[in-house]
């Protein structure tokens, strides 16, 4: 018996996540996943690659089961492991084989941190076998045609040590995400803040104005999240300035020279 | 049935903590508390970021579970894990977990000395999906408006290997912290050190002129709790310069060089 | 009782796989089979090796075992580990001793990504004793002449700290792959994606010039897998050069101007 | 039931320690102790930092608990772990633990020697909070007065890898020691090897002049314990050149040059 | 009960292996044998060495256990572990305490693969003491006559990371191996591979060649594993030239040049 | 019920080791043993620091336990272990808690091989607390006066890896070993390989001329050991060339032009 197989239904998606396709991505995500080929998104952080995978996920009518990769997370934390259960050994799926097993979309979140037998667990699923090695259990899956594999992960941060190996790149049909366009970016926080389009158009003026810092030596601009952090304190009453200080310029750098460029571009603004 | 349920009540702040608010970081930390937006606190060592959060956890009257973090904290230190009673594995929830649950709020102190996959375990749970997967169980657990995630580290240690990634950053209300203007840390170091005004006024003064060698090789000034230290001894009868030698030079440094520098401060002072 | 045994079936290929020679690799492999010699399999990602080893397989009806090696691949996951059940320790065979036992065909792909322990443990196995210690049982398998052992690599991606040992090198007969000629990848592409036969020559003539890149920066050029998923989703109604960046170019690089030149590529033959 | 509970009289100091005071030491370490603040000792090996809190825990009756610190020392050899016991898990307490519990001096050899997590474990029992965390019971264990926490290290052995972070150095009173002056540490000598005191006098010339050899090489000079060492061989009929050899040079160096003026030193001297 | 001790049988040799003594090697290790010396074998792979060890075993009429050092040999992999059966441990003996139980020989093939440890803890058991210390169990082995320790390296291979120490180096007779003459190995090929005389002498030619490429980057030359190899693919009616292209070309090298270079040579003799 | 206990009767040295005293070692132990301080034996490899621990062992009539050090000694190997046992943890010590607990010598071999964690774990056993902490037990055991503490290095493998801390060295009598004067050496070899003098003595000129060859690139010159292997093998009738050849020059090194150069010394004296 399967612990883990009575709780796909947690990761089932119940209402229309607020999303806004900008391009041909939903089109060429449906047929990836009328093939049976798995999607790697693209993209830097917060620019709205989970709120695409919670759409997806909605629209397919699929589970969405999401991990975030880290430098521990084992093989054995993805596919699963065996746990005591009054004296007995009792198999507990992980994710990926919940996912397998369920027909569900599992998505692995920052890909590149993860460890590399972690990457290598995926390629015989990623390829036209979609087969899931259960070793422990000498046991193998085969993912039915409603199962996908999703992965992400932010090109930015790619050094040689973090990087996908070519094998595994060359089973992704792979789409390139960005922060969405001005005038979607403030649809967008509007929406998500309950803000007047005005000052929503004008926080995504300050994340223009940040993202162009990014050849000056900030690590990455703000994000739409980050600007809906700063709608969401200024709807509450706190003054803008300060919002946007402490939602937007303190998260983005430690650096004070970078700190008071940020400030300034916020002061240019507000 | 999970052990570690039944304590959240030690975690409870019972009578009001002596803080001194120093601008509007208590209006942002509500408002923050309010859209469900986790917080983090930047600041050098000892200048109060632990007393501003027991104050928030004692005004907003939830328990504060505080987590040191380093190098060998693992995600299963965090979440739970299982453990054998009786033969059977019975599950106990880890401090995050535990602080979900009850709707408390979690700081999680140098956030930075922490093992990546601890940082990334926190992602789910400081956007606005607020969910803490906990793989071990196949369970998703879902915050309740009360819960908060707060996080502090001190930015003058930061290093290329020890540093937030932007995409942990992006998901916080930031507030800067650094030592009380000198009114203010003399009337903490008096009330603290039970010390009359003008011998805590001249530990401040002590205290500002170390924090001036920060540039000459000193790591960091002296902290206010120093100077509450010192100022503790010299009321239970130590001489004014030991208890300065013993309680804020000596913990400062080890180079015979710069103890004699701040010898010669605390000299030009007492 | 072993439990790995009994799922041996699973690993049987019971239809013809599509494969189409391209020299005499068959008649070698065939050879080495008779004479209990192990096969090392060299060449890019995507180019066959894998699809080769199944119709060997189906060919010479043994099942076919495959191992993706990573770096975290224990000596344990291959041949074995005892297994806790109603508090006895149970013996589960790894793919390795269960391909031995069996004599199936063991397929240890990307063996260079393994640790070395991973490696050493198939010396005994891959020489004239064709044994395997089972040293946790205390157990000496001889292989049945049935068995076989084939490894594979990406000569592309050696490097000093990756590299077969030439005490592991010189237990192999070594088949070199390489992608196939155009026209019979054209034929492939055709026939796996359900392309007309122009467009999989186009999508050929595509992969060729990516492959031409490799000395100018890309780490390689796109497999014959790639051209398959473009040549589907194009089956599938996406326009071809977006199937082409989608499917070809961005799985292969994040570099800007190498993705630049990779669509420059696909609109000179789409 | 925590089996370490009991043990704690075995840590019970009895007869008083034979301590030469060398100044204000002693006082600052009662008003530290009357104030919670916990104890910092430097100062170079076998000057008498252990001997001191042999002293100091005598004096104020209570039970001094001992932990050197080493690389490979766990979080959970310092604060308890669970064992199992008939098919039970017994939580044993650590030293730390114990101490808290007991209201006992528990005092950390060698502190930089511990990995960092032992050092950031320490942090909230050595600030005002005074609290010791044991994550794996769920438990929070408040140190009542009588608790005293006591850390040492050598300041001549600090390296950037083997260093206190300053928010660990600014909890602490810091006591500097050094080896006794020449009178103090031949009466020492005299009296822990029952030598007469013409003996122990020379001894200390030879135990000076070594330590002036300090920048030419030699990593340390002899400390007092060495000292003490040598006398007794002599007091027992070895010869005193011979007794310096063995138990004065041989263990400060290998270097032939170095043991040469070493033995030079000594021939000077006897 | 030890589990282990019940396969020695397995180990025994029974049908005399080929073996064509060079010189005096047979002598010496009969001597060392005899006076209870440990054996160190040195030389290239695939030349001979443990075919030598299984003669000597045949010979001397003793199990010969092998095993095959490497990196994550643990010291509990050769000495042995406890096992749960049936909720007790039970003792299960590593082929180091199996072989000195049993008076048979113990053959570590590669041993500066292995680990520090699993090197040290055989110090004891190859100068005249001849006890195995099995710490686990508190017990000291010691061992019969008839017990053999022996180990096998690749000079070749040596580089200041895996080297043996002088402290285990200086404990053994050493036994220089090299490839077997051109006479005796083309009789060797011919023998194992059933070819006919004039084609093994020519695949001796081939090998002899590559051998003089090692100064010219070629890491090792083809041993005479390899050339039987070729010759069991000739034999079996391969082409020639192809026959050693796969079995003795490629695996030796994955260098363009270096492949034709050894091409070149094949071609020059066939 | 502590099983290791029962076994420190195997470790009694039961009949007088051949000895030969080189100067006042002796007389030195026996001191170091009567005031309990703890022995520190300094030399090359084989030349005679194991035996002289045997013959003190043997005079002062305590059972010898003899641990040789090693990169993954733990310090549980040491102190000792809880072992599952019909469901119950039963605690087993190590060395060196059974040599504590049984008055006996605990020599600890090659100690700089160790991990700090064992270095630091013996500080409180070596000065004159004499107590073991048993960490895992809670326990605390002070050692009786029969116990003695006895560890080895050698001096010529230095590096600043592997080191003494200072903080460990000072805390031992150290005895410095060297290979015997000629004359004794000889009579040694005689004795232990039943040679004729003149043939000893050959022997000895051999490896004092390697001995001198440690500063032409040699790492460590011939053993006593080797010497008596060398002169076992010429007892039995090997050829005296030949028995330096196997068990002197090509165990000291690997190089080519070493080994030249050894071998001419051999021809030069046989």
């Amino acid at each position: 018996m399967s612990v883990g197989q009575q709780k796909i239904e947690e990761h089932r998606i119940t209402s229309e996540p607020y999303y806004l396709p900008r391009g041909d991505e939903l089109a060429i995500a449906r047929m990836a996943y009328a093939h049976g080929l798995p999607l790697l998104l693209k993209g830097p952080t917060g620019c709205g690659k989970t709120r695409f995978m919670e759409y997806l996920a909605w629209e397919l009518q699929r589970p969405l089961i999401t991990v975030s990769c880290h430098d521990d997370l084992t093989t054995g934390d993805l596919v699963g492991r065996y746990l005591i259960r009054g004296g007995e050994a009792v198999w507990m799926d992980g994710p990926l084989a919940l996912a397998v097993r369920n027909g569900a979309i599992c998505y692995l979140d920052e890909i590149v941190e993860a460890r590399k037998d972690t990457t290598v667990v995926i390629h015989p699923l990623a390829d036209d076998r979609r087969e899931l090695p259960v070793e422990k259990r000498g046991e193998l899956l085969t993912a039915p045609p409603e199962f996908m594999l999703a992965v992400s992960y932010n090109p930015g941060y790619q050094s040689v040590l973090k990087d996908l190996k070519q094998s595994t790149r060359q089973r992704f049909v792979a789409l390139e995400f960005d922060y969405p366009e001005a005038e979607f970016e403030s649809e967008i926080v509007a929406r998500e803040a309950g803000l007047e389009a005005a000052t929503a158009r004008n926080l995504v003026k300050v994340a223009a104005m940040t993202r162009g810092l990014k050849d000056s030596g900030l690590q990455e601009g703000a994000s739409t999240r980050l600007l809906i952090h700063a709608g969401k304190l200024i709807k509450g009453g706190i003054d803008r300035r300060t919002a946007c200080r402490v939602a937007v310029c303190a998260p983005l750098s430690d650096e004070p020279e970078m700190l008071a460029a940020l400030e300034e571009i916020v002061s240019s603004v507000f």
